[in-house]
């Protein structure tokens, strides 16, 4: 008898600073496989391991890892991480503030 | 008598969109005045709520706020918060992954 047990997922907030627009392209196609655009150079998302593996995976066949860098924050539970806007929400056009 | 009574500091990961060169040029001045900068659309830094009721107020005096975005995130202790970095540290030159 086999249980499912859940996958534990992880809160990540992903940014990127891409030197070449030919590889930001690449970059944003990949990331929104698997994860929100929420600003230009920022993307969010709940991943399990195995996601979020794929996705470095895919992002280390694209970018040049001497002029590129993108960095993951993440947290075991979202609620840990509060969010306020400042401007609007490009994601989904609502005003803050 | 008085107790001075250390004032909390919470943790900030800013994300930014400015929709034009002016006005980023001084969302970074004003930036580096309170976080550290990461990479070329996020800072860093633990602000007390004074600190960053000021940082917002400088901000909200120099974005357009139909065009431009800023993202807080925040965590009460930083501890909460990891990174992964992917391609070169920006900041400090050193690689991971």
């Amino acid at each position: 008898m086999k249980f499912n047990v859940p996958e534990s997922k992880v809160f990540y907030i992903a940014v990127y600073d891409i030197a070449s627009e030919k590889r930001l392209q690449k970059v944003l196609k990949v990331f929104r496989k698997y994860m929100t655009w929420v600003q230009n150079s920022a993307f969010e998302g709940e991943l399990n391991s195995k996601q979020f593996h794929s996705l470095v995976a895919e992002l280390i066949e694209i970018i040049d890892k001497n002029e590129d860098s993108i960095i993951f924050y993440h947290a075991e539970e979202q609620k840990h991480i509060g969010k306020k806007i400042v401007g609007i929400e490009k994601n989904e056009i609502i005003k803050f503030f």
